[in-house]
């Protein structure tokens, strides 16, 4: 179940990959190469920190599933206009889930609590991060809608429970995604954002 | 005899680096920085990629390759423009050694055969990806002539020799460089583009 | 000592990197963010190259320091222009001492003297370069004042000592930092710039 809604995630990171460097008047290999690095940088840079092997590289289903979902955004672009509502559910569950495991991936390595929420969120949101930078672009999560913060309390939350021995493959698990789905759907509904730093002059 | 073609490679990648850190007016480290990024960043991608040691780390010879390289260019640099289409060969050969090197280190470190052509790609062509982004540019292989498919192609063609048990020191490794070269030089006398996201609205 | 210094350095880069992130209008996560990469991503890049774990993924104290340097930017941030001499300074320090700490952790990890300097240089510079790179700028190194050139001076010296048995606790090290320092002050109060690479036409 976890498993298919990772899946859910990749394809929705790699249509948000493509649809940036169409954008960007990309070619299809370029859409392709941002789609990977979009649905697959966030995780990467979480294995790289923790110094183990890159998962995605022994996952050929995940590799299956990016080249799906690009394969898909290129050839259906002109219609996807119309399912931007679906993209954004199946982008936030897609953050929900990427954050979970971040946060079990480093509990599973011996970190500290600090260090997991952040490898939740660096899972979630840093694929993002790179494409806007190979597009040229400000990182969209530093001055959008609130998008990393649901990630960051919805990890914490997670993680309390892991603290307080409540087995991690229960509701609890559940309970921490649907917290980071309703936060970032808030956040979108009600344009949630945080204040900017000049506002603090 | 693949290490000559190597260093020829790191040299052009290096004068590459040179002289685009030029095109933004930076300063000679920065011509330097950029030469070392843009020779050994698609390695250096790729070995972290495989969780491996880093391989010009180790390697003297690599790095006073590419300095030199970039010293030559940062002092010829208005003559270089006459040996234009030199620096196109020495590029050329630079992918396809590279390209070769990547897939060999990949199955080397039992990696599947998608992946290990992957790194392939990523040895020959994220070198070049970092330099433009550092310069605040549209990575160009995600929009000029074809410049990753001949490495994708060549790295498949030596993958298949390996996967058949044609020893990979033999023939088979020169004729995969030269497809990978042929593919490339093709691409540049006639114009080859992928055809661009957009025009599959 | 050496550790406070560190953590001296930590918040000048902090504070830098909410400075940039407020030139651009970023929101306060994204100032963290940055304060985060600007302060610890040198770092970072020096002990993926050295494939060790990474430094600041066990040190809570380090976080701690770097929360708290971007909280103060962000509240203080209308007062820091009167500082502008003083986070100066900070950042001066900042680079010597990160600079030896990477030559050090280099020369730990068995590499040769100019891999050692080259992992000093890019502990002090890289993260300034990461936050450019985020902010969509060209990197600063490439072409102010001279930066990274007293590293690369201060880091061979500190290696030279090194390598005649001097041992590595002594006014060595306080030499070396303070060449780095002196050598920066100079740069900054007389405007010495590297030439640009076209200058070379």
């Amino acid at each position: 179940m976890l498993e298919a809604l990772d899946y859910i995630g990749l394809v929705a990171f790699a249509i948000s990959g493509v649809l940036s460097a169409a954008n960007r008047n990309l070619d299809i290999l370029g859409g392709y190469i941002i789609a990977f690095i979009t649905a697959l940088g966030g995780g990467t840079i979480r294995d790289l920190l923790l110094n183990v092997d890159v998962a995605w590289m022994t996952s050929f289903y995940q590799i299956l599933v990016v080249i799906g979902g690009a394969s898909f955004a290129i050839l259906f672009r002109g219609r996807l206009r119309y399912w931007r509502r679906t993209l954004s559910i199946f982008d936030t569950i897609g953050i929900s889930v990427f954050t979970i495991i971040g946060v079990q991936k480093g509990l599973a390595h011996d970190q500290i609590p600090l260090i997991a929420v952040f490898l939740g969120m660096i899972t979630a949101t840093f694929g993002g991060l790179l494409r806007d930078v190979l597009c040229n672009e400000i990182p969209l999560i530093f001055k959008d809608e609130i998008y990393a913060i649901p990630c960051l309390i919805g990890g914490s939350f997670y993680l309390a429970g892991d603290y307080l021995g409540i087995e991690n493959t229960s509701w609890f698990l559940w309970v921490s995604i649907l917290i980071i789905i309703i936060l970032r759907t808030l956040a979108v509904i009600f344009s949630w954002k945080l204040p900017l730093i000049k506002q603090f002059k």
